[in-house]
């Protein structure tokens, strides 16, 4: 059998056919222009799902399930999304809605669980009996996995470590509190922090980079200038990674799991970021002779979200 | 059958016979006098279970299996104990010595892991699918249950919360970091909190209990300042119960437990404590609008590390 995995993001929906070793038969792509009413976006979403099929040669009698990753809370017994932040959706029928298009199974997942899913069946974390994702982007989101399964806590509330509280009565974040862990692990984070040296060192090196106009700053620039070898963006950029090392504590102190994968946009600093962290986790970490999770780069990217969502309906609608 | 419980602690060993319902039918105690040789304090441990099989009347044919719960790590794989910082045990073969003295089947877990396996196996946590026990101790352990099991994660080094950050760079912790979140919630952190009142305050309630000598300060002597109205000691202790909500969001926010298991010295404070934090943690928690973990104070008391022993290496060695 076949199966549709559809990622549901902010900009974009991409949707694929995944055939049962997670490789991406096809894809197709369109925007998700929110904003519009509900019923618009999920007929999009259906209809990208059916060009993905069409261009993947599958008949539809092949396509057993169908996999949603969105940016937020599902509920598996009514199919409803219970809210995307981003998409302004609260209570909406979202399963219902989708079937009215392709009349499968559905299975709603958060995106960021699901992309940790789909790592731990065929990227970085394959095999390892528990893992924690975490993408490091606007936000930072988690997925956690254990013993092969995602672990989406009692509520289905589990695994929202970018709102731990890193820094009590710190910077304001999004969702209404101060000092959460995602002010200071996220791609914004890092931004925010480089915003703030460039307007205490004008004639930084990364000011020169953005000729002076802090609107194009963005977490690349940062990373390039440290990589580079400017001290005053590599102190930032150490000083970003501490706040990551105190996350991976977190993670290691608390769950202890096999591996911890980072994904999203920072993390395609590559080595540079591992090394960074790595160096630094030994000091925060309680046993210093005990062995500890591996810290990994993920490696599925973009489509960790389809091939995630796809995967995951697989096994919680047909196993 | 019937099951031996071995609670191994710091200054006393606490044994026990359980039947299948984690009845207790006998018990013994003996003192630990920590500091001599690693044979002569197990041997004692024997000597301690054997009597409390004796006074409980059950034939030696009867006991099926033998559980200990020390203040450290082990590896039930070796039998032995990594190490138990308080008894200056690193790599010691529990189990073998053990056997020469009672030659049934023996498992050795975290006390803090036994404790909440003893209150989600038949106390307040009971029948939970996951729950977090937390101790409220000279130190803060805790024991992760999921679908009814313990998670010692993937190096047996989990549930550690007590040394997640809490504060960057704050207070020096024991293990050897800074701002450890034991050093903010466990009791030796509330006196620490109420010396530095009473430093600041020298004519305060509490001084006045104290009789001006702080080295007769404990934690029962502020709560109870504080349960009697006096202001500066309502506002160390909402200080206090500050960390103690952002650590329940900590493991909502990671975990997203059925419960929260409040145990440990500081939670015979009751009602008192768990009103103090429970109205402080909506203000931490992301979502505002959805059910999160019910905080409840742990019923077992001391008993649990007996109970949670011997039901433990049951269900482990026999199961």
């Amino acid at each position: 059998m076949k199966y549709i995995g559809i990622d549901l993001g902010g900009s974009h929906i991409a949707c694929g056919v995944v055939d049962e070793d997670g490789e991406i038969l096809a894809k197709a792509e369109t925007s998700t222009l929110v904003g519009r009413p509900f019923e618009n976006i999920v007929y999009d979403m259906g209809r990208c799902a059916l060009t993905a099929v069409e261009k993947s040669g599958v008949h539809m009698d092949e396509i057993s399930t169908v996999g949603i990753g969105i940016p937020g809370i599902a509920n598996n017994a009514t199919g409803d999304v219970i809210f995307c932040t981003n998409l302004f959706w609260t209570d909406e029928p979202l399963r219902r809605e989708l079937q009215k298009q392709i009349n499968k199974p559905v299975w709603i997942e958060n995106d960021a669980t699901v992309a940790g899913f789909a790592e731990n069946a065929i990227g970085i974390s394959k095999g390892c009996k528990s893992s924690v994702f975490i993408t490091l982007g606007t936000g930072v989101g988690a997925g956690i996995i254990i013993d092969g399964k995602p672990w989406i806590g009692f509520h289905g509330v589990a695994s929202e470590i970018g709102h731990i509280t890193m820094v009590i009565d710190g910077e304001p974040c999004t969702c209404g509190k101060d000092g959460c862990l995602e002010r200071y692990c996220s791609a914004t984070a890092l931004i925010r922090m480089g915003k703030e040296m460039c307007m205490a060192h004008p004639n930084c090196d990364i000011m020169q980079r953005i000729d002076g106009n802090l609107e194009l700053l963005n977490a690349k620039i940062i990373i390039d200038s440290a990589k580079d070898g400017d001290s005053h963006s590599l102190m930032l950029f150490n000083r970003y990674t501490k706040y990551l090392a105190l996350a991976c504590n977190t993670i290691i102190s608390f769950l202890d799991p096999e591996m911890i994968v980072l994904g999203g946009g920072v993390s395609h600093a590559g080595d540079f970021l591992l090394k960074s962290i790595t160096e630094k986790l030994p000091h925060y970490l309680m046993f210093k002779t005990m062995p500890y999770a591996k810290i990994k780069l993920a490696t599925l990217g973009n489509e960790a979200g389809i091939i995630g969502s796809a995967l995951l309906a697989r096994d919680m609608l047909t196993k």
